[in-house]
């Protein structure tokens, strides 16, 4: 990807904080986010899409090995002359590297020998902070934190479905919070037609693909003031969706004939009654909870079962134009979306936070979209098909890493990211 | 799908025909089609998208037979109680089918038992034609024979499929026409920023995929003024572009990677000569002529090497909004694309017929889309998700079946379609 | 395979028939089996194990080209030059070849191309047997006539596959005969410890698997009089024993996952009644015939469960030596196997013919066994891993094709052959 | 399986340790086998055959609580509820079990959880034992111990695919001994014909596969003195065998040409110098020690290109007969197969310990086998197709584990265990 960062800081850092105090502070974060886990949780991949926990702690060093150290410090020995092989994800111009679906097949290098790699790019890091670094270094050093930060991100889904997936539902941290006892009534709040935009126009960081900047036409529309629940999902489980053809696309109903698909990922029935597993545990299903682990085939489905349907992401950005970033982001306690509290048409829920949002949205260039040149160029427009935008961040997204513009994208597939459901329909004329 | 049509008869049409005699002549085509072939080319299934030709004659006419005979015709008797089971392609809502993956394993019924099954279901609907058939039903019937016309494009993909993977090179029919000498450079025709608009607004009939008609906004673009040709195409080869992942999305590089492809589908280079498996046999690569058998990955990547995109599905039908449909369509003795005849920076070449031009564009609703009640709601809406939008039509689409607002739609793997590539350019400032 | 042959004729001939005769004939029975077929029937391959019928017709005719035509008759011209590459089934020595899963993608040749090759072949082939041949000439002459009946019983099996899994339940032959109203219950016949013989000690035709004959030491044995039946295998489906991994083979088991196998091929389960699909279409299954389609999970499954176990190929070529090699070999208007008739103690029933009989004996060389040198080396010994022995021909096997000595193999999960089950036990002390 | 185990102790026990003492030293063992691991090598499985290291100490465990405390130690309380499911291996008459190929995705239990359960069922055990426990138990301690000796060759053959499979050759324990300078040339040993035996016939342990001890008839045979030796296997390599499909059997072909075989397993060749990985790293590979890691098609193939063929299991039997059970097995310093040193022709070397031999014998039960009842009676008898017998236990072999008439079985495919050649050949006339 090519970074986009303007010269004054990002508006949502605290001015005091320096560059190497982020970096000190992202770099932290990775690692007590694992700290839950025991040694043999960082090794295992539980399926392709998962990397085993050391991976991410290893393939975000190597970022900053491979695009700052290398590069810009002089007389950088690298740490291992194999962690490039082993720890590039997916840099074609980088080199070759060791096939993703078997990072589970690797003991070695251990956590250990993977803590230590990371305290080595971490000491030439800080070196290299103190010199007056390039613009273009200095780029690369916030690309490398947002970078990680995402990763920080994947490590918690991927450590989710290691333990969920275990028969042994091990906890990752202890339950927080009661159970909300009502939800309010679905609400749709109206936009009117006109002009609008899509991108990037501000002042810090930004990935590639929120760029250029560029104005499209809208036309009415209506979006749902909160995510959807368990509960409402549950209703049409039991109106028999996973058994009738008719509500769905063709290629997510040869997703549930392939997996024996029966309700989203991590749910369990035993004997009638519902649970969900989740970081805490097995627990009974809570239905008032926003509905989690979705793949976009059951969230379109959802909406057609409903009368809805998924917003564009254009028109998701319209509605976010105005919102404060803020919401349920990652926080160590919580870990879970949590329920809706605002009721009012005037007012929409959960924008922020709680569950990345479905949209209608191939993921695609915006007109005029051109990577960086060079290796990070591969960083996020290689991958502009057969993937679905996502908005809005989820309570696994460190806080400063979102912004209005950005864009998630996974395979319709997908479930084991943190992935959620709002409505949308069209105005009513 | 749901069939749009008004009352007044399609513009293209002879005004003398009547639908009885456009009936006639469209499920007379699909014999003419096949003649040539020898009764063992009715029943292979080359690939899993490939149909056998007996099967694509047998469900054009299951297609008659249920949304026409068993609901409008008073007493029909269905020609054979399994034919519902075997033809049905994967209309959820009229049943169970056997599995498309498994056509080539059944040799009965023959492809006589089929002919008797056409004129079968031919006799009853001159039958019901000769009623005063509802408004409806009318409807359907055009349905059914866009359905056919489809259907005679896929017959002629997949019997060019059947005999060109064999290793005999048997012909369908005898090359026509000679090598063309040169070629036009490449010029790029420009269209200013503006509301435009997609989809069909006028009479005749239409798909629900073309609908609502809407505006939306455009950007300045420059598009080429005809196909790339198999001469240039093979520049983008020489430069070893088959080699080199930076040049393609990731998912197309995984696609090169699994089919070890080398060149467009049906080259073949034997001793560093290029040949092109054809309709007419093994013969000399001609450099002059469109490059075919193309899928989205390798469009892509060939737009991306050469400094210049895809066309959107908005700018192609901007840019065919003025033009008449004509070109060159299926004629049993072409059936090959023809060379660009005009240099003239003011005319665009070969945007109808010669081959479908893969866009930018993913198979996406239009706003407010609605499908069809009923069971041929499943025509068109249940397929829009991984695949991309191709426009214009080809060698071997039959001429009134297209419009300039037909959106054709496969996935992006897809090479054995009649497709091709045009590049665009975003307008210059 | 290495033909070893006396020179005296062979005791099943006709005194009075040449070579030449012999030749004809046979060669005409392969295109007779043929005759009940459509043209489309001889071109599919319903799953990998079985070849199209024109494919075994083009085969056949390749080995008297290959072995006999080349290397024998002077100025042979080859009839068509890739007829070596598609027609070559396994012979490594001889070039490469089309893989073996694809010939029911090759819709060319036609079957009236491989008609008119038989008849190229057969022409030369009298030229050929009209002049004095060599004795290694003649001996391969035997062998061609043999592997041709080895693939008529392939035909066979090939062409019940092709129509038994077609919905449509096409009809070979009618059926012909009655029900069987009663069948003996099991005797088992004794025989004594002592040397026995295993393998090919006469004058005429005999493969080289079945070389060199030699004595080994045997055990005290029992032997069971006739074959199992339909009804003796249902007691055995209904004592659940699909369902019951404990009666199984490791592998077996596995099989049975794998293919959710509940019963013996072509059985099929109607509300409760039980139907075989057979040459003659779907008719109830006939309680007193013999089971048929069993593999070798299944049949080493029953022994098991009703206390015996299979018979080794040593034991069953013991009990096979004073027996007449007569039995219900192929006849066009059988085709299945016959109810036993005797029920004395002391007859062996069904020995020959009606059904091959599973043996508990891997496929292994005999002691000093020596394949021929030459790519027809690659006949039989190459095969000697993973597959299990099979004993006395059956209802598919043309009579003067086999002997006492015979050895025939298929991989123990095979059930398309025409195989059955005849139980053994260990002698009474 | 069912242990058949004679009264008296056995012969190779020191006759003053207590079944107690010998319970204890084998528990103990397991644990030092993985003392040089780092704790994520527990945990991997770097192919479905593997298992990861504590899923051995594991089932090796719950064998002894399923089979010895459940049933004989009144009041046992088991561990946790949920190790019947995920440790049993394959024993259906148990219930349910873990799919064998995802024991690599479970991180818990971890290694330290496993070892708690070791401890908690080895003190129940040493109160079982201080009873006075029913011959039956005293036979499945036997059993147990036997079964933890099998896990612990396992556990070092799986151990060496997880080190050598890495990239970065981690090493297990150093390298010990010099280079063997010389090896004497082969010879062969006569063995007369005549009545043998096969068959555990003694006192003291043995499995249920080794029964009934039987005569049988054995022709005159030769037996090579020596395992054949890397430099050897070199010689079968640079004469392009791994490129002559008429050097293999036809499975072996395939079994090439789907793994790109090109050397035996751990084999590396770098710029035209071939090194080997083992236990002490990658290291240039020593010509003059016997070739490790061959499948039955490669050892089969050796020996059909040398002229010579594999000993049956009988041949083996016999001719190890009258030699002591001693050699090259499990050492912690050695744990790699040691030259030979004899060169008389009147002396086998390397019968037992070194490497597992693959015979041309396919794993059967002997005439008259029983398996035992009960679940023990799944240990194998069900394994008994598409396996070949090895003999004479290697280097990995705990050394008080073997006997003469010991039967090791794997599929024929099979390179990862400690397997290598020893050359046979019919007698002289």
């Amino acid at each position: 990807m090519s970074a986009s960062l303007n010269k004054n800081s990002q508006a949502s850092d605290p001015p005091s904080q320096s560059l190497t105090e982020r970096f000190r502070e992202v770099r932290q974060l990775s690692l007590s986010i694992c700290d839950p886990l025991q040694i043999e949780d960082y090794s295992v991949q539980t399926m392709p899409d998962v990397s085993p926990p050391k991976w991410h702690l290893a393939h975000s060093t190597w970022f900053f090995e491979t695009f700052l150290l290398k590069p810009y410090l002089e007389n950088y020995q690298e740490f291992h002359q194999k962690y490039n092989f082993l720890f590039n994800s997916y840099y074609k111009g980088i080199g070759s590297h060791y096939p993703r679906a078997k990072r589970g097949l690797l003991s070695r290098p251990s956590k250990s020998d993977i803590i230590n790699y990371r305290e080595h790019v971490d000491e030439r890091m800080f070196e290299l902070l103190q010199t007056s670094i390039a613009e273009e270094a200095g780029e690369r050093v916030h690309l490398g934190i947002h970078h990680e930060q995402q990763h920080q991100e994947l490590l918690l889904t991927d450590i989710k479905h290691i333990l969920c997936t275990n028969p042994l539902h091990p906890v990752y941290r202890k339950k927080i919070g009661g159970t909300p006892q009502a939800i309010s009534p679905l609400e749709y709040l109206s936009f009117p037609e006109g002009f609008s935009t899509l991108g990037f126009n501000g002042s810090g960081f930004s990935f590639d693909n929120e760029h250029p900047h560029h104005r499209l036409w809208l036309n009415k529309f209506q979006l749902c003031h909160r995510l959807i629940t368990n509960g409402e999902y549950l209703d049409f489980i039991n109106d028999g969706a996973y058994q009738n053809p008719l509500l769905w696309l063709s290629d997510g109903w040869d997703w549930i004939q392939n997996h024996q698909a029966k309700s989203p990922l991590y749910w369990e029935n035993n004997d009638g009654n519902w649970y969900e597993i989740s970081l805490s545990g097995k627990n009974p299903l809570e239905l008032n909870l926003p509905v989690m682990h979705l793949n976009y085939y059951e969230a379109e489905a959802y909406a057609r079962w409903s009368g809805a349907r998924l917003p564009t992401e254009a028109e998701w950005e319209r509605a976010a134009m105005d919102l404060p970033v803020k919401g349920n982001f990652y926080h160590p306690d919580l870990l879970h979306p949590q329920p809706a509290v605002t009721s009012s048409k005037t007012a929409l829920n959960q924008m922020f936070g709680d569950l990345w949002e479905w949209t209608a949205s191939p993921y695609t260039p915006y007109p005029g979209f051109k990577p960086a040149a060079g290796a990070v160029g591969e960083y996020n427009g290689k991958f502009m098909v057969n993937q679905v935008v996502l908005r809005g961040g989820s309570c696994f997204t460190p806080d400063r890493h979102i912004r209005k513009t950005y864009r998630n994208f996974f395979p319709p597939g997908a479930q084991w990211q943190a992935t959620g459901l709002r409505l949308a329909k069209d105005g009513r004329p």
